[in-house]
């Protein structure tokens, strides 16, 4: 590696440590500052965006990205391209659009909290027309500065090697496999029994901590809090997770906690060789999504962790026997049914409001839908994919947050996570022999190694289906999806 | 004002913001941080601290502050000589020097950590001798940018217009009143009943919150938490207070919450219209101590405020009705005695263990006392101010941080702030009548609103002097402060 590619070197490992920071400040915003300290969080962070940004496009970086030499390893290599396309896209976005969309987000994110409240979507509409609007131009200017269409540069810009040519036939495909399967898993389900509550948020709590750490969560380099909504954020030696307790239901929290250590997992387990290194960073969203799914959906939900759950579960909470036999727990946490709100759908379902959002925003950023006209086109959707019709705005269009804040490209990642998840848990079980018997065990030791060299040594070395093709052999493949909710939902006898 | 000054301006706001973030990362650090975060977070820390240094030794800023006219606003002049000190000392102190003493400081303190353990100055004397050698060549620089006395020059630092000269007499006045009025005191104490424990660590926190919220602080710009060492970070809207909890002993957390209390009020209490400009921030830490110490110690522990506290204590943690007698509580918490440790002495003897750091840190700047006989020359002081020897330098010399940490020239912002304190007190008694009626009704609302107008709303208008000439008619004055004194300890009956 040459003299200018060392100063790149440095100049991203500046530029990581300031996003930690933010990093943080995101986490401490959601989870601990009080209501009054919003307004100068907002500018502690824009001030920060705006360093990381300033030092993006600034000309010196120009010069060493031109005259860069990163020597023969392919991981400098991928590294040094990886910067050019963060150069590329912060200079794609003039600063006065970026200013423009930080602006209006903000702004409508705020009205729409109002809107969703009120499940009156004209309220928002004039604010997110603008959102809209911006968004649209920016996707032209970075599809333009990319060489790629404006829709796939905002979803690049979530998951690198994502395109909607790939995704969309993936999607048609579960599309048709829910037609026939969700009537056939619905018609099957068998009512189980309830867990009596009161659960105490403390002992739930201390269950959440001792999961956590069992499945590798090492809390030398994490913590776990309340907020609203669960999230993961920190940094890769300071990982922070939340979640919320319901006290009548352990479910949330634990598979929630879960979930979210399949997140800070990740984070944990980057190659720290490249660390602060855009290719010692994560992969992506849906990359992310996986590993936060492979340890809830794959591992935590499976028949053998369900089996050592249960005297844990009953040991922690008490009551009847009935409730925590295996194959009640799975009545309870395998439990499909559709219904209109994203979050609380279950596997089967989910990708479901995920493809109508995929189709609605390509269409929003296209131009080919107007945002006036998005209420209807919701509502059309819903009733296709899943017969469905919300009840109102609040259940429809206005249930995320993402597009008022001018999130658009992002929601694929959740399915495209999900059924990476799924591939990549079969292709550990064919290379790990007895994963599923240590996961009876309450052992994810075997499935962690597996994902360890699978995903996460490789941090950003390789996109998307690069990464799933080096660790399972092949491209993205919603087959082992299906297959994995055929054998969960529709194999064996009905028990 | 002119366009350079409007540039000016916005620089030194987005400076205070990025000072924003790295003040609540240093409260994350001390209060919620996994230990595996630290290192990283110390290059977030020194990432920020390195963004600001390079804003203000930038040359635009340079041609901003030459050319810049700030117009006729007080206010604005004020900034203007502020922003003009600012840059003097960051520019004053060559890059190289300013990451030796950061290294050196990163790497004493922690050698310093062992050697108090061990009561052993011989282990972190090496790297001590380093610290002190940067320190008095960093104060060489800066007094000769500044045109002050190199030690001058430190003070200035932690307080605007505080000399070493002024300093002198009052505490040589202060040596010559204890060596008087503390036999006398010591001969006048009643033993008090003690409290019998314990007292829930969640019964203590109710209460520290509800007597900080009836103090002022509004929680909705404030937080309450745990932390090794007690203190008050954050920002001016988003206040962070720590304390701990000894369930054998309610004591230490309530007065050190409503000490940390004084010091949150003070920030929230900066005058907005100027916030993120160097003359909306606290005017230095002896005025900062001031607002805690008059919290704490002139209101808090007043025989009117006691009096009102007790049946507040005795309904959150029972017992014997004589504990909580205002005057038990007195003899408990107004307890005098001679004793090594700073951090737990009385208000009357804490001035001697700063008086003798004052005196031991000149001599150290000035080259006049080798690090090597810091501990002979501390025993000596001791036992000149106090009559005490410590049992090891564990005790002594070793016990407090600040040295080990490269910060010469902050003790006297104590004992400065102890005697404003007390200035400050008797001039809000002269001005505003009933109040301590008021706080005998548990009600601070006249004291705060006269130093809202007297303190806090001045921001950094005014230096030390200054300041406390325009709100109590004179200069630092330490007679009020030993008139305070005479009148708690040895005025009166003994009861």
């Amino acid at each position: 590696m040459n003299d200018a590619y060392v100063r790149l070197r440095a100049r991203f490992a500046r530029l990581a440590t300031v996003e930690e920071a933010a990093a943080i400040l995101h986490w401490d915003a959601a989870a601990m500052m009080p209501p009054g300290g919003g307004a100068a969080r907002g500018d502690q962070l824009a001030a920060l965006a705006g360093i990381t940004h300033e030092w993006l496009v600034a000309p010196d970086l120009a010069e060493w990205l031109d005259a860069a030499d990163p020597g023969d390893d392919p991981w400098e290599i991928a590294n040094l391209a990886l910067m050019r396309d963060r150069r590329s896209r912060a200079a794609a976005l003039p600063g006065a659009l970026v200013e423009a969309q930080a602006r209006a987000n903000s702004a409508c994110e705020k009205i729409w909290r109002e809107a969703r409240a009120a499940a009156d979507f004209a309220r928002v509409l004039p604010a997110f027309a603008e959102v809209v609007h911006l968004a649209r131009e920016g996707a032209s200017a970075l599809g333009a500065a990319l060489g790629i269409d404006p829709y796939d540069a905002l979803m690049e810009g979530f998951q690198r090697g994502v395109r909607a040519a790939d995704v969309a036939p993936i999607f048609a495909a579960y599309e048709t496999f829910l037609a026939d399967a969700l009537p056939v898993i619905e018609a099957r389900q068998i009512a189980p029994h309830s867990p009596a509550g009161p659960f105490p948020e403390a002992a739930q709590e201390a269950l959440c901590r001792r999961l956590a750490a069992r499945a590798g969560l090492d809390f030398a380099h994490a913590r776990l809090d309340r907020s609203a909504h669960p999230f993961c954020g920190g940094t890769p030696t300071d990982i922070r997770i939340t979640t919320r307790y319901d006290e009548s239901d352990f479910a949330e929290s634990l598979m929630g906690v879960m979930h979210e250590t399949g997140h800070a997992l990740y984070e944990l387990g980057l190659p720290r060789a490249m660390a602060r290194q855009p290719v010692g960073q994560a992969a992506g969203m849906a990359v992310h999504e996986s590993q936060s799914l492979i340890i809830e959906m794959q591992a935590c939900r499976s028949d053998a962790f369900l089996a050592w759950l249960g005297p844990v579960l009953r040991e922690s909470f008490g009551g009847a026997a009935a409730v925590y036999a295996p194959e009640n727990l799975a009545r309870l946490w395998r439990r499909v049914a559709r219904g209109p709100i994203r979050v609380d759908a279950d596997e089967v379902t989910y990708p479901a409001h995920v493809i109508l959002r995929f189709r609605l925003e390509q269409a929003l950023i296209a131009g080919d839908l107007a945002p006036a006209d998005l209420p209807g086109a919701w509502r059309e959707g819903m009733a296709a994919l899943l017969g469905i019709t919300p009840r109102n705005d609040a259940e429809g269009c206005l249930q995320d947050i993402h597009w008022y804040d001018g999130a658009f490209g992002y929601f694929p990642s959740y399915t495209l996570g999900a059924m990476a998840a799924a591939q990549l848990m079969a292709a550990a079980r064919r290379g790990v022999a007895g994963l599923d018997r240590a996961l009876g065990a309450g052992d994810f030791a075997p499935l962690l190694g597996w994902l360890r060299d699978a995903v996460r040594g490789r941090g950003s070395l390789l996109g998307f289906d690069d990464l799933l093709l080096a660790a399972t052999g092949k491209r993205l493949d919603p087959e082992d999806f299906m297959a994995h909710l055929r054998a969960r939902y529709l194999a064996g006898a009905i028990t």
